[in-house]
């Protein structure tokens, strides 16, 4: 598949105010963006570094993916987002290759991307999202 | 401090070889280098994504802190680099701000670059590391 840069870094937190503190007031980096995504049951907070965003990630619902993601393992990087060129033909190769996907066909994600899951079975560990962003087409 | 980019995702693997090769089959990447960093029993694999480098590391001692990573929470994103302009700066300047630091000093990293760690307690749960190419000034 054609991967133009990273589009993101997903990383849950247990609290995204002091987050946002820290990634400010450490790092030096900007908040843009503080946004719902009711159906992923998150809070999240965007910066953007380079090309490439870190979006935080608090849960609203301790059952959600995030929730139960921190109750395992902790606070951390939770997922790994690849912005591709076609996220059809993207997730049409992922599959002919032999990897597990979480999401058929592509579904709109925070920022309005077209998003779709790979199964960490099958990306040797990491969460992996593709994303393309067809607002600017 | 001044940060321009994600200078790379480290990636703790089981396997390299087998990963070198979903990352280049699958994902399409290429892996421009293979490297053994002694001090920090790894052996490391990198791939070049937009701006950011992806880096595999597998482990050469299941006592080393790759190995122990895996065995406390398996596969998966191990540490995030940002590069600075000025390392000694953003070491001092963390330093400052309550961050605890793992290396209270630059010390040589792969590639060349001189890099420092910042402990994940004080990161919001993710090790995060600070990197300056001196090479290239």
């Amino acid at each position: 598949m054609e991967i133009s840069h990273i589009e993101h870094i997903g990383i849950a937190v247990n609290n995204l105010e002091e987050s946002i503190k820290y990634y400010e007031e450490v790092l030096g980096l900007t908040c843009y963006a503080v946004e719902e995504v009711a159906d992923q049951r998150v809070k999240t907070a965007f910066f953007m570094v380079g090309q490439t965003k870190i979006e935080l990630l608090e849960t609203t619902d301790p059952e959600g993916p995030i929730g139960k993601f921190i109750e395992k393992k902790g606070q951390g990087m939770h997922h790994l987002a690849f912005a591709v060129k076609n996220i059809e033909a993207a997730i049409a190769e992922a599959e002919e290759k032999g990897v597990q996907l979480i999401d058929k066909a592509p579904r709109k994600g925070a920022e309005g991307l077209s998003i779709a899951f790979l199964h960490p079975k099958s990306t040797v560990g990491v969460l992996t999202e593709l994303c393309e962003n067809k607002n600017s087409k």
